[in-house]
């Protein structure tokens, strides 16, 4: 965990699903704590090293668990404790209505003349969402200092606020969301009961946060429609750590992973995408409008490479190992449609590999970001941060980052894979003073705020 | 066509994709016109027969098309003209602009990571809606007197308003849609062009109808977005004819197909269901709520049969063959995993026969009507306007038809499958004092209003 000058926050706790850290088990035997995945983690773990704050998940790995039954962990100045629910009842919640509902849900992506199938047992890991919450629930109003200000986190702990609310009113807790919110009529997919569970607790936090105004309107809505209550909400997008995008740029393996990738290129232009492997993440249409361009634009036939590092998620569900097979026939299809010998149209990786992440978006002539629905996207902002060569972002206008790189970036509607065929190619095509203009613009737009403003809004709707 | 005594209109004008009679050579080669099929037809064609009014629809099969080429042709007091625009043009309006995008829109059926696909062919398919609205706006610019009255029916006709608004200022043109219609957040699928020119089509009329206050709510709020105007727009649900469906029951083919279901259910209880084969109907939760509900409430096993009456529709679709043979195979493990020696649970019949479904209509204990959306749902009125053994409507509050019929039906959540076999259970066994309220209640609410009401309303609307 990076250290920082930052205050004392004793009076701190954040509550995650997952944690910033993972224990493990090192060579001599020793339990210690690393780095864990997870974007959240990596965007607050570095604000609140060394404040003595308290940091509330569940516990992940065995190690988590080993160090979850030592109680609090202290590490890097943060107060850690781990929970460990019922693995079954964790399991509902978190893959049953966290992700293959509320994610479905917010994002849009259910299919749903199929999807959801609110059955019986629906309604039990409905009950194992509640119970979780309750965990989670119980460890803070055991923790937290009296007045501490509580920080919860995104769509797996919806409750927490009627559940504090109740048992320590004199906690000040804020939830923050990062996926998108549905609009009112979405929300009807769910049993009425649910939607009131999941607004009410969610209303009584002392605010509600969400990355842009659209969702803290969506969300606004919804309570109004089903509670009669406006409320209250702030939008605070979040932004990426500079300074660790820099070391990581800076690294021997970021070099590396530079040099392979030359290797690659040529002096071909580069497209990029860096994607979890994610329905909502539209990587089939972007391969398709990718093809639809080459067929429209055939200049470019040999003349650029589309490079996709995106790697596989929660392949323990089904929707995600389709979506992944049909993702890698698409792609097999287009470079056999195109491919010639010493030139491969798509280069697909499916690794998750950081510091390779990190050396293609410093190097892309252009970024391809086209969610049909995102809460943000981190790497909207990373890209035109991290990048040399004065690239061009085409930017998805359903991707909360919209906001604030829209009037700048090339956007496009997702579901248009025509006018994303035409985004590539007038980015491709974009003369060099063009290019310029257009990347400054962009960068400037996706560095004006940092991690600090956001967690900074968080404590201030707090404070309120 | 029925014949009945309507007053004289020879100053209005109908115009719909489908017309009410279909031509075909007889045995000595005379080209006679028949019914044809379609709602919309059998509930509007009586209403107009003998008023002298003109109907302009497309040309459907060889004999419409060699009408067509007669030019107006005069049948039971209705001047019919029959469009024929370009094969290909009418195939990608109606197929992939009509069926594929505005209906799946407006059903909410899309599978948003994957459809639609909005690429260069799509937008040829787009030119190909405008052209085929703009051939049956000439027609009827060609052919209006001064001054009609023209109602232009469905979402295969959006444009027209803005057409006619242009070229004859004089005629008072109305829309009516009987799908639903979106919402705002859902229109930002589709291009913004796409919708500016589909919201402005539509708003250009003199006023834009819909079967509820919910649908007609959801197309201003799109107004009030995308063009910043408020349309003018009526909530009026279409109800069915009671006449003719009184006459369907007393036939004699009727009463063959009642002797049939006898046969097949003797005395066990009966549930039905009659519709198009159509993913926004919900046919796969319906089966499966059923088969939830013998193995929660297994008192009902080998005591009630499940009778569907679908019939396949738009099987030029893959989507709908998909969907088809996936309720087959659904039906099908349901009845291996149930079914006994002399008992079937689920008797699916997919052949299209009205004498038979108004049989079952006639007949049933519990009526299940669970689309995942619907534009109003014509059988959720026909069913308990026809049912003779107090059947119980459990009925979907996405139906249009939720607005007149839910506070006295069984309502479900589509999604909730829990809820659908509880309310199946529910109905089939509520005691015979509570079903005869029920029913008495849910006949009244179905039977309040009639086809000529719904027309009036438009002509009311018109004359505004």
């Amino acid at each position: 965990m990076a250290s920082v000058a930052n205050v004392a926050r004793v009076d701190l706790v954040i509550v995650s699903n997952r944690g910033p850290l993972t224990f493990a088990r090192d060579v001599a035997g020793r339990l210690v704590a690393r780095q864990g995945a997870g974007g959240l983690a990596s965007s607050l773990g570095p604000l609140v090293a060394g404040t003595g704050a308290t940091w509330i998940a569940a516990a992940m790995s065995d190690g988590d668990r080993e160090a979850a039954a030592s109680g609090l962990v202290e590490e890097g100045g943060v107060r850690f404790h781990l929970l460990t629910p019922d693995a079954e009842q964790y399991r509902m919640a978190y893959e049953e209505v966290s992700n293959s509902t509320l994610w479905f849900l917010h994002h849009r992506i259910f299919d749903l003349a199929r999807q959801p199938r609110i059955d019986h047992h629906w309604w039990d890991a409905w009950e194992a969402y509640r119970e979780v919450n309750r965990c989670f629930s119980d460890a803070v109003a055991e923790l937290a200092p009296d007045g501490a200000t509580v920080l919860v986190q995104d769509y797996h702990l919806t409750l927490l606020g009627a559940m504090l609310a109740a048992e320590r009113p004199d906690l000040r807790a804020v939830h923050f969301t990062h996926t998108p919110f549905c609009d009112p009529g979405e929300l009807r997919v769910l049993p009425d009961p649910v939607v009131h569970e999941l607004l009410t607790g969610m209303e009584a936090h002392r605010a509600c946060g969400f990355h842009t105004e659209r969702w803290a309107d969506a969300f606004a809505a919804g309570c109004r429609a089903t509670l009669g209550v406006p409320p209250r909400t702030f939008a605070s997008p979040l932004a990426p750590d500079i300074e660790s995008l820099r070391k990581v740029a800076a690294s021997e393996d970021c070099a590396a992973a530079t040099e392979r990738l030359d290797a690659t290129v040529g002096d071909r232009h580069l497209i990029v995408r860096v994607d979890r492997i994610e329905p909502s993440k539209n990587l089939l249409r972007g391969f398709v409008a990718y093809d639809d361009m080459l067929a429209r634009h055939p200049e470019w036939v040999e003349r650029v490479v589309f490079l996709a590092f995106v790697y596989p998620s929660r392949e323990g569900l089904a929707d995600y190992v389709a979506y992944r097979l049909e993702m890698e026939q698409l792609v097999a299809a287009i470079n056999r449609r195109w491919g010639r010998r010493g030139w491969t149209p798509i280069v697909l990786d499916i690794h998750d590999d950081v510091a390779r992440s990190v050396a293609a978006l410093q190097r892309y002539d252009v970024l391809l970001v086209n969610p049909v629905r995102d809460g943000l996207n981190l790497v909207a902002k990373e890209g035109p941060l991290l990048n040399t060569r004065d690239g061009v972002l085409v930017l998805s206008r359903e991707a909360g980052a919209w906001a604030e790189l829209g009037q700048d970036a090339i956007g496009i509607n997702p579901f248009d894979v025509g006018g994303t065929a035409d985004a590539l190619a007038a980015a491709l095509g974009m003369d060099a003073r063009s290019r310029h203009t257009h990347a400054g613009l962009v960068r400037d737009a996706a560095g004006r705020r940092s991690p600090q403003v956001w967690l900074d809004d968080q404590m201030a709707a707090a404070a309120r």
